[in-house]
């Protein structure tokens, strides 16, 4: 049992679907969140330099007692996941893993989707972790990098995005893809648009996934808050840089509530 | 009559639109191009910083013994044009002058529309521009952001690009705008697709009026490259972080050529 906080991080903004869903399943734990919108994207940085930001935010999150680092970011958690394990004694939890073991877990025809930005498809980390997990499941993957600016401008319940969504999915779905990942933290705001066109492709939301995850190993550490309906979580949101965007997606993706996000640079 | 090259910058890869402009016009003069992809987007920057990064690159044109620099990036233009111009004792012209002069010179119904990034439109750069030369001109802005990452991902000749057309063009149609700025050094690239739905809107091509302004500066200043229709300019083109969406785009704003981006970093 512990007050102790969950540290989540994200290259950006987008990790605060995952800090939702986590908060939503474990409404009692008290978070940190860390966005690190100033040197945003990650996803064209070296793997040295990815490792080098992730290790200085960890050790900003480890200054502040974190009980469990969740690393939000799928280019992180692909270049930076191994370092920072041999870095600290507390759990280190990644979105890739979390969504490829679920997905692996939900198949029915041997057959798994990922959708990601350019730079996560190109990396090809879902395709290293479902080969590790099972080398004889078949993988197509898809970037739909045009979908990060239809959520971030807002354009979501438009013809706009279901003619993205089709011009994107439609050959995923011809060859047989009825469980897909959605490798990108922004696309769980368009599973209702997607589910529309596709009623029977099931979603597989890393943010849904790494939060079950996350429960599963404060229960087997006894590292859980005390569980307690009255109970509400504590959360702290911060951004190496705060601009009108932010603000804006801030409250798309968190949902209207009171936690405002404070700037904070961290030096290495 | 000079030899010298003509210096161009941008925050990022969008100046090649007018790059090209003028490289089209004015095929005989040399040019050096700096894209400061390292460093995009300006447009989140504060103005300090646009000027002390406006001043690096300007400093290092300087340094290649440039005639003229053109600042092809609209938040510089807004933000840098002033401080350069009494910081060198070359020409410097930018692209929201040389847009707002030509619309200000075109229109017939004494209304401008203006497009661009929210960044752009937010600045109001170029309503203060056109109030400055016209104050009694009507002028209706769009923040039209999705245009960009629409070009960036070659989905132009699609009904996808069409609908947002439609979604930022129509309601400035309604409003009588039939002179509309492409305040944005992108956009270019949708002039056809534009035209193909309104057929009578008249786009003000910031990079070919900006093409004139050189070519007639030059000329006032007897600074033009001989005239020799065997006479072709070298290009060189440096940016401060080459990506693969960087090479890509290249081709598509420069066209299919020869020329390679060099990586070059410029330390104030």
């Amino acid at each position: 049992m512990s007050e102790r906080a969950i540290g989540i991080f994200d290259s950006g903004i987008g990790g605060l679907t995952v800090c939702k869903a986590i908060h939503d399943l474990l409404p009692g734990e008290n978070i940190i969140y860390f966005g690190d919108t100033a040197r945003f994207p990650y996803g064209t940085r070296s793997k040295e330099t990815i490792i080098r930001y992730s290790g200085e935010i960890t050790g900003y999150l480890i200054s502040r007692n974190v009980k469990m680092i969740v690393v939000a970011c799928n280019t992180a958690s692909a270049a930076a996941l191994d370092f920072l394990r041999g870095e600290v004694n507390i759990p280190v939890v990644g979105v890739i893993e979390a969504g490829v073991r679920a997905a692996c877990k939900r198949i029915k025809n041997r057959i798994i989707g990922v959708i990601g930005t350019r730079a996560t498809i190109n990396s090809l980390s879902y395709v290293k972790a479902i080969r590790q997990l099972d080398p004889e499941i078949k993988i197509f993957q898809q970037q739909a990098t045009l979908f990060v600016p239809l959520i971030e401008e807002g354009i979501i319940d438009s013809e706009i995005t279901r003619l993205t969504v089709k011009n994107y999915l439609q050959e995923l779905y011809e060859q047989g893809v009825r469980t897909l990942i959605l490798g990108c933290t922004h696309f769980p705001l368009l599973k209702k648009t997607i589910n529309d066109i596709y009623s029977d492709l099931d979603l597989v939301d890393t943010g849904i996934e790494i939060a079950a995850e996350v429960e599963k190993i404060l229960k087997e550490k006894n590292l859980a808050i005390k569980d307690d309906i009255n109970n509400k979580g504590t959360i702290e949101l911060y951004a190496s840089d705060i601009t009108e965007t932010l603000e804006r997606l801030k409250e798309m993706f968190f949902g209207h509530n009171d936690t405002s996000i404070t700037k904070l640079v961290i030096n290495g």
